[in-house]
């Protein structure tokens, strides 16, 4: 199923601050890269130009991934959810898609059930 | 690294409600198969069962995933990400992960960017 741009937006479900949450996904090795934040117009902005663009909760602005750092998502497809209320991004990820220099955000810390039933 | 669950839970951001998303993606095919809300009880009890268990924000409730549907969610692994407030789990999962029946929660709606730079 395929809809326009606007259809897309108008069919999420943003929380109280106007924001909803997207997963990004390396499109070759579906590797979970991050997780951020973006509101409508970030939506709008990434289907329009093809570049990830998130809303950054502590600066309260739009924000092109790799802007700065040079570290860009050319995004492949944006997926939601059957309630609406989360995002999947599948993009190709220029360089690290972590400020740490990790290749992703969930490299740091990782811990295993105690008891594997 | 490795930590003990109290320590791993006592890292983490959680929102003003006391949750922290969570990410699940499959060992075997690394598909993305939902995302969901962790307080930190749930992450206690999933860390200590090895069975994937959620704060249902709608029920206002611990949820074991496939309590009444059967399609359980034995857990691998539990990281964080580099600011301490998303959380990626990897799960092996018995049967569709969505309560509609598909496999995965975003198998519903995708769209493409209009123009691929």
């Amino acid at each position: 199923m395929s809809e326009s741009v606007s259809d897309f937006a108008s069919g999420l479900v943003f929380n109280e601050r106007g924001l909803v949450p997207v997963i990004v996904q390396q499109v070759d090795t579906r590797e979970v890269l991050m997780m951020a934040w973006m509101n409508a117009e970030a939506i709008s902005l990434t289907l329009t130009t093809a570049q990830a663009t998130y809303w950054s909760r502590s600066r309260s602005e739009l924000w092109v991934k790799g802007a700065t750092s040079g570290n860009t998502q050319r995004v492949i497809s944006l997926s939601r959810d059957c309630d609406s209320d989360a995002l999947l991004m599948v993009v190709d990820q220029t360089g690290a898609a972590c400020h740490t220099g990790d290749r992703t955000c969930f490299d740091a810390v990782t811990i295993h059930p105690e008891v594997l039933s």
